[in-house]
Formats: structure tokens, sequence, C-alpha cells
């Protein structure tokens, strides 16, 4: 028996109901209306299944936190608070309502954890579940990519390449019993951005999707500088004697994980006296071809979604 | 030789070029930022390829008109203007850069005829061409469904079902040489939105997206009355006689197409001294089942997405 789409909306209605007086008019009518800023960040991202999300290596409530968490990290690189969001989703008709019922679950929880609401989407049919979600945010002052300055130093709002470490235990289908896999695999599914972190005084920002070495050079080139990365600083992170002993155990290189992973939407900013973990300083740019980040080095090139085949 | 996303984007980032002061970060961070009404509108529709829209049936050009004006259309439908739009698509990687250039010059044509911008988006690939879209408009008072009152007149801002002939004579592969059949396949691949038609002073507004018999029944339930319709306003429409001589001439019935179709995007409003046609009355909802829209029949069941499979 197929799912009608009235009873779908009227189950994530009421999932994603909500009484904060800046809702107007919420999930139900041709458009949400909602209170806005006078200035607003928007962006837009897709999750297609078999290259974003696998329905065997995640649960449908991470892969609505995943795809939540995606778009809110673009909101708070601009300096932005993510606010409202909007989700279309195709679905294939074989899924189970429990697994819709998560995957909205999963949005809620993430988008709570960001103070913002989900205010509205549609739902379609299609050969592949498809999630694209649109995230509404206030700005003050936004904080692009092109503001570094030479002097500046350079933060991330954690240690990036836990989810790359997760991708590398599923895909070589290894099991290891510790907590640092457990957290590889966790991050993996579904990261956990960190909220705490202000980066409101920042000269440049950008979000992690790719990778450090791929998004630390677009902001390297949108400002005109280069970045120069100190290993020795981010073994300074709590976090990178774990990751480093599980990436020794299982014989992977941890900097390929930390420069290459993507997806942990870390946030790599510039500035000075930033919270977070400090990993190096803005340099003036060479002009050299490949020397957009210096001081660190990877074996292999990226791997991130710049190719459509 | 596959295509780069950062090409792709270089592309679409000229294409979407604007030099409005509201934009005052486009194309090319991690989100825009806009300048936003006290109040806006914020809706989505996702287009799937086969389900949605054919690239045998249309262009490029065509696909991209008819997902951005169901998004403001949507818009339109609150009573709000459409501002800014942004695009996520998934493509497969084996379409050729014109295809994709001129799904973008498409977008961007109707969100011109809109007065909106494309400010951005998300590009991924996927197994099949997903396109969903994001619309946020400005309100100054919002239309919803539930405000139509007993004794209301209920207006059109056109006349329905000139996609949904269109939609039958390709799905008949019927070939007829007529100014009225090239209306009605020009409408199935793009339907031309009547932004000249004011309905803000409207008590109640709904995007006639799935048919006229789906969505008046949803403003009517919405609003706790019934719509009394009736044929003989339909006919004094100066498109009537045209659509009607068309379903003639391949045996089809005009008022399925009129009453069932879908996709045309007109807008159903109910007020007084409204522009557009004028089509019925709001009357008090008996309450007995299949009696929110009164005066008209239809043989078959409206063909909308309500079903997953």
């Amino acid at each position: 028996m197929g799912l009608r789409e009235a009873e779908v909306i009227s189950v994530l209605q009421k999932i994603f109901t909500s009484t904060d007086p800046r809702i107007q008019v919420g999930i139900g009518d041709d458009a949400a209306v909602i209170a806005t800023s006078p200035r607003s960040a928007v962006t837009s991202d897709m999750a297609v299944e078999g290259v974003h999300f696998n329905r065997e290596w995640s649960s449908a409530f991470d892969i609505g936190r995943k795809i939540t968490a995606a778009n809110v990290a673009d909101i708070l690189a601009m300096g932005g608070r993510c606010e409202y969001l909007v989700a279309a989703v195709s679905l294939t008709g074989s899924e189970e309502m429990s697994w819709i019922e998560n995957l909205a679950r999963g949005m809620q929880h993430e988008a709570t954890l960001a103070g913002a609401y989900i205010v509205g989407g549609d739902i379609t049919r299609g050969a592949q579940i498809v999630i694209s979600m649109t995230a509404v945010g206030s700005v003050d002052k936004p904080i692009t990519r092109s503001g570094a300055h030479v002097g500046d130093a350079i933060y991330l709002s954690s240690l990036p390449g836990w989810s790359a470490a997760g991708l590398e235990l599923l895909t070589r289908e290894i099991s290891v019993n510790s907590a640092a896999a457990d957290m590889a695999l966790s991050q993996f599914s579904a990261p956990t951005l960190d909220y705490a972190t202000n980066f409101f005084a920042a000269t440049a920002m950008v979000d992690l999707s790719d990778s450090l070495m791929v998004q630390g050079e677009q902001l390297a080139s949108a400002s005109g500088v280069a970045l120069m990365l100190d290993p020795a600083l981010f073994m300074q992170s709590p976090e990178f004697e774990a990751l480093g002993n599980l990436a020794t155990e299982i014989s992977a290189d941890v900097w390929q994980w930390i420069l290459g992973g993507g997806e942990d939407h870390v946030l790599l900013a510039t500035g000075h006296d930033l919270p977070g973990l400090r990993i190096g300083v803005v340099v003036a740019d060479s002009g050299l071809p490949g020397s957009k980040i210096l001081g660190v080095e990877m074996k292999k090139t990226p791997v991130s979604w710049s190719h459509f085949q």
C-alpha cells in the first residue's frame, strides 16, 4: 500500500510543529510566512542516496541530522544564526512511514540544537531518495571568504577528520572496538556541529564540507593570501591523540583524514584571539601554483564531490 | 570527460549575476546574504525527471522556467512578491554543459519575469536529474487558504487546463496543427504565470499546482466553507472557446482539463471585486462528504501527485 502525501504531511506537520510567534504561517499553506531580519543568509544543500548517504550505514535519524547540519553550517560560516529551514524530499514510495518519521525527527533534532525551525517543504516521488534543504538565517555582519589578512591567525572550531575516519572504517569494513572508532562512525553518520564556538569576530570564514585543503584554498584564493599551517598546533587538539591512534590501528594516514576528509562541517576562520583550535597564520601569497596552503602535505588529492562522473 | 563542479558553478555564476544592492553576497560563498523584509514567505518545490518533467518533451530552458514558476506561484499565492530563489540540482554527469546552461537561463528568465533573483544553490550528482528550488518573498499581509467567507466571489487569475491539454497531446502522441495546440504544449512545458493579476485584496488564495478540484477543496476545507462554481462563468473566459475546440478535436473532456488538470499554477482567490475570471461564489458548507466543490462535476478523479506509488 502506498503512503499518501496528505498522511505523510500530517505526520510531519506534528513533528515540526512550533508555537514560536515569529512563524506566522507554518506548514500546510502554499508557503510559510516568517519574521525575518533586515539581512538574511540563505543557502541550499542537496543529499542523494548512494552519493551522500546510505541507508545501510546510517539511520534515518542521522541522515536527517546530517543534511540539516550541512545547511546550518553554511549559515554559521557566514557569521549568521540559522533561524528557519525548509526540506524538499523525493521518496521512492517503498519507505516505511517510520523511516520518514525518523528522518524528520533527525532534522528537527538538529534544527533545535541550532535554534532553528523547520517551516515547510515538499514531498514528491522519484527513483531514489533525494533530500534538499534550504536554510534562512539572520546576519548582522556577513563574514565572507575574502576578508583574511596577512598576519591573521587561523582557527578551526574543532579537529576535522572524524567523518573521513568513519567513512574509511565503513568502506574497508573494519570493525574496531574503541571509543575513537565509535566517535568516527558517529561523526560520519551525522557530524556534531560545535554551536558553542563563537567566530563572530572572524575576518574570514568557511565551512569545511569538502576538506580543509579544498576549502582552505578557496578562502585563501578569495582573500588573495596563503595559509601557513603548523602540524604541531593540530597536535595540541585534545582529540588528536585518539584520532591518530585510530589511524595507526588501521594503518591509515591521520593527516589524510584531517586535511583531505570532508563532511565534518568544522568551521575554518581567520582573525585574532578567536576561540577554537589555532592551526597557523595567514601569510602573503607567493603566486606560485599550489602554494595557497603551506606547511602541510598530503599524499593523495582530497576526495571531494568535484566531479560529476 | 566529466564536467567539473567549479566550471559549472563559474558558468552559472555568470548567468545568475546581478548588481542589485539588496544582494550583499551572491553565489560563491557559503551562503548568499540578502536584504529581507520584516515578514517573508518561504517555499520549496522539487521536480524529478520522469515524474515532473521529461527531457524528450521539454527543453532545458522550459524545465528551468517551470520549476521556477512553481516556486514563484507559491509565494504569489500567499499574497507575497518573490524576491530571491536558490536552486539545488542533482545531475547524472552525462548532461551537456549547454543543457545545464539552458536550464539556468530558463530559471533566470522566469525569475526576471517575477522580479526575483537567483542568489545561490547546490550542484551534486545522482542517478537522475532532480531540481529543488526555494523561493523567498516579501509579504505585507499574508493571504492564507483559510480566509474565505460565505458570500465572497471566487476568481481565477486565468483559465486553467492548458497544461493538462498539452500533457494529453503528448501522452496520446497526437499532433494538432493549431494555435490552441501550440498554446497547450507551451503551457505544459512551462506555464505562463499571470504576474499582472493583482489578488492582494483576496480573502483567501491558493495556487493550483494539482488542480482546481484538489486545491479548491483544500481552500474550502481550511476556510470551513464550500465553493459554488458556475460553468457558464468559466465559458466567459476569452480562452474557453479555443480550449473547448481543442478538446472536441481530439475527443477529450474540456472540463476534465479545467477542473482536474494541474501545473498551470493559476491562482484561485476569494474576495470582492477582484480582477481575473470570476467563476462562482463561496457558500456555507453542508458538511456532507464530497460537498466542498458544488456546481460542477468531473467524470474522473483528478490526477495529482498524491500517491507515492
